[in-house]
């Protein structure tokens, strides 16, 4: 197999091609909209501690995907929620997002230069900035979670901490995260990196999903649909993460490429190999589609997201 | 000026000793019985991830004097709180002030072997589990006040989480440390010192006490003398931690000593000279006990824990 920068999926392409514009015309809003609300919840620079402003900043608005702010958004537009409550809840994922990239790229974890095509926060400012700086977003999602102008209701407001507090904690993303940091080396098998993975990204996907659902109140069962195929996603976007780590470069993806092999890390790319590993993003993609049957034609955009990332080159 | 190790303070001494021995006994009970439900909402070590959770624990269970959960729970009793309430109320704070030291002892921050007599937790574990526990603690403290065993009516809850995030982020403790950080040979005065130092400890301590207040759902007044307090009693808490940095030695205070000399760091002492320092902490435990007039004898060990704070040698 030569590392061809071509990540298309053939069948992919032809099967469902025609609603991919809709996806890429909504991710621009999404990320357009999610980005003027950070501008409002981010503080602006001030005062003699000004510098933890500037790095948390620079870390947020370094562009980035804004992928979750998207599902979100997606999600809650599925119940009629307005849009100015899910992009809080929007802001919030992102603000926390950010900071994990921000200490997962400390010297101490991952050792990271290039981040989103431009210096970690750690090289553009100083490892303690960095930690502060990271320290300073996750504090702050749960400040914009518990305000008043996320939703009126309290007892909804308490809801969106909690889950975000346990899909961020130990239990989610930072366990992930512990155990990734042991994966060098180790031989994980299929079942532990799906494990892992789950933890380290999917945990916040599902909030993701979930926080739109959240704030609508919505049934359980819609609630364990949209958990449902974040996990499917999730899992999905991890895999498409890892072939462009093998397959793709550092102009596309703005970050270190080849990482994962040089340090020895098992993935679903390294266990099941590169066309392997897209067959099992390709059956995700549609694993991850059938779990919206409950929904009307108002989740087209999320039936169609998991496809369109199998398309991703960055 | 001799390098003793004694603290006392002769009028401090002389003038109100009688009541230490409650305060002793109220701080013993209050450190007991918070850590006990510490034990219950910090994770049990499990899962591959089971390392986060042992550095969690290491960090929480180093010993520590409990004072921000004794101020809790001597607030909380003003109102009538009911004693479990106001103990996870604690145990968050607490949970959230071992986050910053295991944060704040990184080789990147203030680069610290020793702690509460311990070898800190990034030299026991690794500076990567550090950093991670360091986040999972932060993230803990949302997840445990944001429980519906926090309290019954979400609105307070969320007022928790929304003044919690407030005193520990960008504009509290992380402010302060960020300021902290750039202090080593600048040219701070006294306000400066004194505005670092309200954010970096002071925050944190103002929260202790309105934490109390806001789990009864007292008047706004009530909440206000509370802060008060806090205010006059995290500058005195923070001259004496100068003060042992100075006179004390690392067997008396489970910490590295003369840090801030040879960091050439602005503090209070370095200002106002060591009687200076010590004058101005007595000013302050005065003050502090003065802005409880309007509560009755439940004030008392909060009326002389500041002159009790005045001897400490740890």
């Amino acid at each position: 197999m030569p590392a061809s920068v071509d990540l298309t999926y053939g069948e992919a392409r032809t099967f469902r091609p025609l609603r991919f514009d809709r996806v890429k015309a909504d991710s621009k809003d999404a990320a357009r909209d999610v980005e003027s609300v950070l501008e409002l919840v981010l503080p602006k620079p001030n005062g003699s501690h000004h510098r933890v402003h500037e790095a948390m900043r620079y870390a947020v608005f370094a562009g980035g995907k804004r992928l979750r702010p998207l599902l979100v958004l997606n999600c809650a537009r599925l119940f009629g929620v307005e849009p100015h409550r899910a992009l809080r809840v929007a802001a919030a994922i992102e603000a926390l997002h950010t900071y994990s990239l921000v200490h997962d790229d400390l010297p101490c974890m991952d050792d990271d230069d290039l981040r989103r095509g431009r210096p970690t926060t750690h090289v553009a400012f100083d490892e303690a900035t960095a930690v502060l700086a990271g320290d300073a977003l996750l504090t702050l999602a749960f400040e914009v979670l518990s305000h008043p102008d996320t939703h009126p209701s309290a007892d909804i407001r308490c809801q969106l901490v909690s889950h975000l507090a346990k899909a961020a904690g130990n239990a989610g993303m930072i366990g992930g995260q512990m155990v990734d940091m042991e994966a060098a080396n180790h031989p994980f098998d299929a079942p532990e990196v799906v494990s892992l993975q789950r933890m380290k990204t999917g945990a916040l996907f599902e909030f993701s999903c979930e926080g739109g659902a959240i704030l609508a109140g919505a049934l359980a069962s819609d609630r364990e649909a949209l958990r449902d195929y974040a996990r499917d996603f999730g899992l999905l976007y991890q895999i498409t993460d890892d072939l462009l780590d093998v397959v793709g470069t550092s102009e596309q993806t703005g970050k270190t490429v080849g990482k994962d092999q040089r340090q020895g890390k098992a993935t679903l790319v390294s266990i099941l190999g590169v066309d392997g590993a897209r067959k099992e993003a390709e059956r995700l993609a549609a694993s991850a589609a059938d779990k919206l049957d409950r929904f009307n034609d108002k989740a087209d955009v999320l039936r169609e997201l998991p496809f369109f990332l199998l398309d991703r080159e960055s």
